[in-house]
Order: C-alpha cells, then sequence, then structure tokens
C-alpha cells in the first residue's frame, strides 16, 4: 500500500513538465497509464539517447507507468482514451494533458462522459500559445543574471540547462490535481485545473522579490559570477585542481568557516579596513571580493580531501562542483548507499542508477524506483482490466490498428 | 471558498524552500500560520532589500500567512506552537519546520499531543547534516555544463541564479503534505514526512537522464553555449542589439522556422551538403552552428519588434531575452493585464506588482494575491481565535515578552 494507493491518471502528454508530474504521482503510488501513439509520442527519441539510439530521457521520465499504445487520430481510439479518462469509480477521472485540449480531448467533451472529472492542462502560455521552458526563461530576466560579471550590461545571457521551469510547473501541476482531488472527495465536485509554464515562471520571480527589486527600488540586476547575493558565497579552486563552493549565509556558517580556517582574526581585522560588520549577510556581500581574497590561498594550498577533512564535523556549509560522471562516481547520496537510488534492469538500456521519489512518507515503506514500460506494453492489460474489454473485442482494435503493443521503437543513433 | 480552505499549517521555518512550500499552500486557501522569533527569523533581512532595508525577499516569500511572534527558546513558546500545531479538527494538525527536528520539536513529542499529526520536514541532506541550494547544486553537475563552450573539460562552473532546487523542493513539500493529509482522511493515520534538498537535486538530475547517460553510455557532459542539447535551439542578436532565442523542437517548430525566415530552401541545400536529415531533431542539433550561421543575417537584419512581426502567428517558438526590468515593462504576462498579478500595498515597501498561485481552478474564482505579514501581527488573533486564550493570558504572555507583535523590524539599509 503506497500512499496514492487507488488513485489513476491517464494522461497524454510530451516533453518534461506533464510527463514529470504524472511520473511523480506513480512514484507515490498512483496508477498511471500514459497514451501515445503507435509510432511513439514527439519526446520518444529525445536526448539525450543510448549509443544505439533509444531515449534515456523518455525512460527517465515515465518510470513507473503504463503505456497504452493508441492511435487517437482514430475515432475509436479517441472513444477508449476518453473512456478510460472518465472511468466511474473514486479513484478514477483524472486526465492529464499538455496537448491543446480542443476536439474529443476538450474539457466539457471530457465531462460529458463524468460530470465530476478532474482535468489539468499544462499550457504553454496562459493564452494557450506555445511556450517552453528555453523560450519562456529568456524572458524572465535570470540568463541576464547568471554567469560571469560583465557590469551593467544586458548582454552575453547564459541559459539554464536544468529545464527550471519545466521541473517546478511538473511538481505543481501534481499538486494541483491532488488538491481538486481533495476537493472532489470533499464535495462530489470535479473541474478542469490549468497550468500555465510562463505563469509558474514569472510567479516565481516575483515570489523571489526580483520583480519588487526591479520596480520598488528601481533597479535592475545583472550577472555576478558566481557569488551569492546579498551575502557570502564563492567558488574556489583547491590544490588538486577541483572546485568548490562555500557559503556563509547564516551568522553559524560564517564564523565556522573563519574558525576553520584560522582565518577569523584576519575576517576582523577586514571589519576594521572597510568599516563593516560581518556579522551582517549584507555586508559579508559588500566585501565579497576581500573575503575571497583572504580564502583564496588556504583553498589553493589545499587538495580537495583535505578541504573535506578541514570542515568534516564543523558547521561549514559547503560542497565541491561535481561533472554528472564525478556525482555518479564520487558522491554517496547518489548511489544505492542512498535507499532513493536502486540500480534497475531497463529493456533495451541495460543496468543503472535510478531514483525513486524524494518525499519518504514514515507510514510507509520507501517505494522502489520501477523502470519505465515499453511503447504499448501495457495494452492489453489496461483495455482488459480497466476498460472490461474482452480478449476479441481487444483482437478486433488490434487488427485495426487502432492499438497496439509492446513496439520496438526504430532505433535512432545520434550521429558523430 | 478557496480550493484548499479548512487546512491549516503551522510552519517554523525560514529561507525558501520550507517558506514556499506554505506560501503555495496559503494562495490556494490554506490557512498558514508562520512562526517567528520576536527579533524576526534568520531570513528576515534577507536580500534583494529596499533602500531603506527591508526584505524583499522575505515578503516575496510569506504572502498571505499570518504572523505569529514567539520566543520558542522560552518553554512557554515552545508549549504555544507546539498546542497550534496539534489542535484538534479535521484540516488542523499539520506541522512544518526546516530546522532540526529535535527537543521539543521532535515528531515523536509532538505526535504524543496529537497522534494522527502530519509532520513535515524539509532537510539540506537526507542525513541531517546542512546543505543549502549552492552547495547542492554544485554536486549536480549542472554548473559544468552551463554557460559557454570550453570543451570536454571540468572548469568555469556556471552557477544558477534562481535557486532552482529549493523551488522544486518547495513545490514538493507542498504535495508531500497534500498526500499525507488525503491518507489521513482516508485511514485516519498521519505520519512525518521527511524530503531532503539534495535529493530532490540528484533525483531530477536522474529523471533527466544525466545520470544515465554518465552511467550507460560512459560518458561526461560539458557546457555548450546557450545551444538546446538534442534539438535545435539558440539565441539571436537584432538589428537593435535585443537577444531573442529560438527553438526547433517539433518538426512543426522547425519547418514553420524556415517558411517564415524564407530559409527553408537553405535547409534543404544544407541537408545534402552535411547529409542529414533535418526533420530528425538530433541532425539539427549536430549540424547547430551552420544553421545558426544561416539564420544569423535574418535576425541581424531586423529589430526585435520586426522579428515579433515576421513571427505573429506562426507555429515558430521563440522568446526574447529581458532583464528583470525589461520583463516588468515590456511583457503583458508579467503585469495586470494577466489576471495572476495585481498591484498591491504592502507596508513599508510601497505598490507593486505581486504574483498569485499559477494554478488556475475552474471550480474557483482566482486567488486574488494578498500582502506578506508584518512580523506578529496575528499573534492575538491567532492566540484568541485558534487557542482560544483570554485577553488576560494574551497579555500575561506578552508581559513575560513570551509573544509579541506587530514589531517593526530594525532597517538594515544596504550599504554602498
Amino acid at each position: 500500500m503506497r500512499i496514492l494507493e487507488g488513485l489513476r491518471i491517464v494522461e497524454s502528454v510530451a516533453f518534461v513538465a506533464a510527463p514529470l508530474s504524472g511520473m511523480t504521482l506513480a512514484q507515490l503510488g498512483a496508477d498511471v497509464i500514459r497514451c501515445d501513439p503507435l509510432q511513439g509520442g514527439i519526446d520518444a527519441h529525445r536526448w539525450p539517447l543510448t549509443a544505439s539510439g533509444r531515449s534515456l530521457y523518455w525512460v527517465g521520465l515515465n518510470k513507473g507507468k503504463r503505456s497504452l499504445a493508441v492511435d487517437t487520430r482514430n475515432p475509436e481510439g479517441q472513444e477508449l482514451v476518453a473512456a478510460l479518462a472518465t472511468q466511474p469509480g473514486a479513484g478514477n477521472g483524472i486526465f492529464c494533458t499538455n496537448l491543446p485540449a480542443t476536439g474529443w480531448m476538450a474539457y466539457e467533451r471530457l465531462r460529458a462522459r463524468r460530470d465530476d472529472l478532474i482535468m489539468l492542462n499544462v499550457l504553454g502560455n496562459a493564452d494557450g500559445t506555445s511556450a517552453v521552458d528555453y523560450t519562456v526563461n529568456c524572458a524572465t530576466g535570470f540568463p541576464f543574471a547568471t554567469g560571469p560579471d560583465h557590469g551593467a550590461t544586458a548582454v552575453n545571457p547564459v541559459n539554464h540547462v536544468l529545464p527550471a521551469w519545466d521541473a517546478v510547473t511538473g511538481i505543481m501541476a501534481a499538486l494541483g490535481i491532488l488538491a481538486a482531488e481533495r476537493e472532489r472527495r470533499l464535495t462530489g465536485r470535479g473541474q478542469l485545473v490549468k497550468l500555465p509554464l510562463a505563469d509558474v515562471a514569472m510567479a516565481m520571480v516575483g515570489n523571489l522579490g526580483w520583480l519588487a527589486k526591479a520596480e520598488v527600488n528601481d533597479e535592475d540586476h545583472f550577472a555576478g559570477g558566481n557569488y551569492l547575493y546579498g551575502a557570502y558565497g564563492s567558488e574556489f579552486l583547491t590544490r588538486d585542481a577541483r572546485y568548490v563552493y562555500i557559503v556563509g549565509i547564516t551568522k553559524r556558517m560564517w564564523d565556522e568557516l573563519g574558525r576553520t580556517t584560522g582565518l577569523a582574526e584576519k575576517f576582523k581585522q577586514l571589519e576594521a579596513v572597510f568599516e563593516v560588520d560581518l556579522s551582517r549577510e549584507g555586508d559579508r556581500y559588500r566585501i565579497r571580493s576581500a573575503i575571497t581574497a583572504l580564502l583564496q590561498p588556504w583553498f589553493a594550498a589545499r587538495t580537495l580531501a583535505e578541504v573535506d577533512a578541514a570542515f568534516a564535523g564543523s558547521g561549514v556549509c559547503w560542497g565541491p562542483y561535481r561533472t554528472f560522471q564525478q556525482l555518479l562516481r564520487e558522491d554517496a547520496r547518489c548511489s544505492e548507499a542512498n535507499p532513493m537510488f536502486k540500480r534497475i534492469e531497463q529493456p533495451g538500456i541495460g543496468s543503472y542508477l535510478v531514483p525513486g521519489s524524494p518525499l519518504q512518507f514514515s507510514a510507509h515503506a520507501r517505494e522502489q524506483p520501477r523502470r519505465a514500460p515499453q511503447l504499448g506494453e501495457h495494452t492489453d492489460e489496461v483495455l482488459a482490466d480497466v476498460l472490461g474489454l474482452s480478449a476479441a473485442q481487444i483482437g478486433a482494435l488490434r487488427d485495426k490498428r487502432v492499438v497496439g503493443g509492446p513496439i520496438e521503437l526504430p532505433l535512432r543513433p545520434p550521429r558523430p
């Protein structure tokens, strides 16, 4: 019994945010049925790929779901998905899409089949126009505030590589579903939940104070390297050419940095020189370059292992920089030593380290990571068990190519 | 009646993730009571600040909450917060913290007062050691994959400025609360929910396929400028020195880019030169530099307004880069034309544009953005209405400095 056991979500989704929403709920125990065309969805071949041409991205974002391969250009296929999405039963009747919710997929059309339907529509922009993480992020102000300092000029924008807005939107979409499902249990009422990616991004810019700074202070904000805005945080290079990041946000973090590096007295002297009070985070930000200049030789004289040893058991808040491979090879938090991770077998790809949900519920054993389905792996099972179709009915749908699976997608090896 | 009306969350939190969790729920209608010391929490003066020294960050992350100012070093103060957190009633009994959940705040201690308590503990690392967004992010691999191309070398890491892991963790924490609250309604059972920031980050690195690429393909991944990995996406400079970002992820986006720029025929010729099939996203990535070289003169010959006009109504997926001030001044999505935003008055700060929740529920009118509380603004109201204390009891607590408010925090203007 997992925490969301009994909930069923039917989804017609692609790319990051909407699939992540379903996967997040699947990892908490919901039965999530992803519906895709028989040739695979538009994200079926998204990079990163294996050398043989399978998408590592797709299997990452669809773990623990069931897969129905169905042709929704065909009215019979539309009927199957609509019937699945609007099945009777308390945990059923939840449908998610990030496609345009029109035609057979329009909320009013589906709701006519089940009045208390919950439908989630993840949008690009609130007006329904298309937008993706990259074309929203560029407008948020962050790219001009990221990367090396080049003065107060809007040049050299730096995009994030983590699709952060997709990630936040995906989790918020899952939250929207649970909020609507809660209301349905209490009142019997279903509803359409809309979540525009652009609104998620712009709300967060506001939540973090950047819009207020622009408006109230009438000031913009530009890139300042890796310094942490408003307190102390900086990267350092160690003797063995590794980078670390050190923060002094709270008073205790700052005091511990002085204590462990033996530089507390020098910091005191800096206070006198610059006439600042380094117990104040803003003053640490103000003289960040001087602080960094004092700390640099300490790091340059030590290897990463020596830095680690010096800070062990202290209140210093720091971390090493790692590449993706270093993360995998060096970081115990990203290994089977962390019960969130398991090395599992994904057919066609092999055995690799896979994360489950970061949420730990004390009333439940930790959900073991489950692999992603093959396209159409659960077609028969879903049609028989959920829709109650007979073998003959399923056979007829297969003959007409309305449904199919399991389907081996054509490989698309990346070219050199 | 808002969608989470009737839920009450008591929180003892600071910084981004945990306050964001509570604010997200407050914006959906939950009654969220933030408890802070009488001198303010450790995040009370976090930047950005106004010129007069008020935190724009704090008011951004605590909108729509009630504030109780209470000294929890004092056992009487602890008793008040514990009583609030464990009040009887179906919607009560939810407590959130990102402080170490020890002593009076330990789950078992609080649970002794209410057996079905739901407690959420946002952690740095799963083992309880401290970690913040910056010291987790450096380990995720992303900083070495962000920014200008410098070959396959782990140098020049670029931090994100958006605290993306905090943002994801905050929303996921809210999701964890609703999942636990759902179970409590169904089974009567409460529980402790733990959510480590580092696990959120590392799970996402896995979900997006980067861990699999590192392990299955045995390859690392390094910065490649603003190119979109695995399909086409690039930034361009316009004639009026503005930047735009253009993506061609789907076939339609790509075809529309060729059509609107008049370069479709040239793209065909590129296919012959490089022996690729540009209907395949991976091939677009492979020859991204050549595609960019073809497109660059088109953008360089046009102003941003002309680019906008050329793409209007088409299927091209693109967006302009903006600074925070440009976002505020130019982007209708970030204005009162978007019903998510309202310009509201925040005492001590003034009137400025404030976002509500990006989630739109069709069964509810959109929640109007509400301002953040002043420290201790609701002390009397909470003690009287929620705990049922008399005016005399509240007066005695005030006299002993166990509670206080409303409190005007000392100003900390940023030094030049």
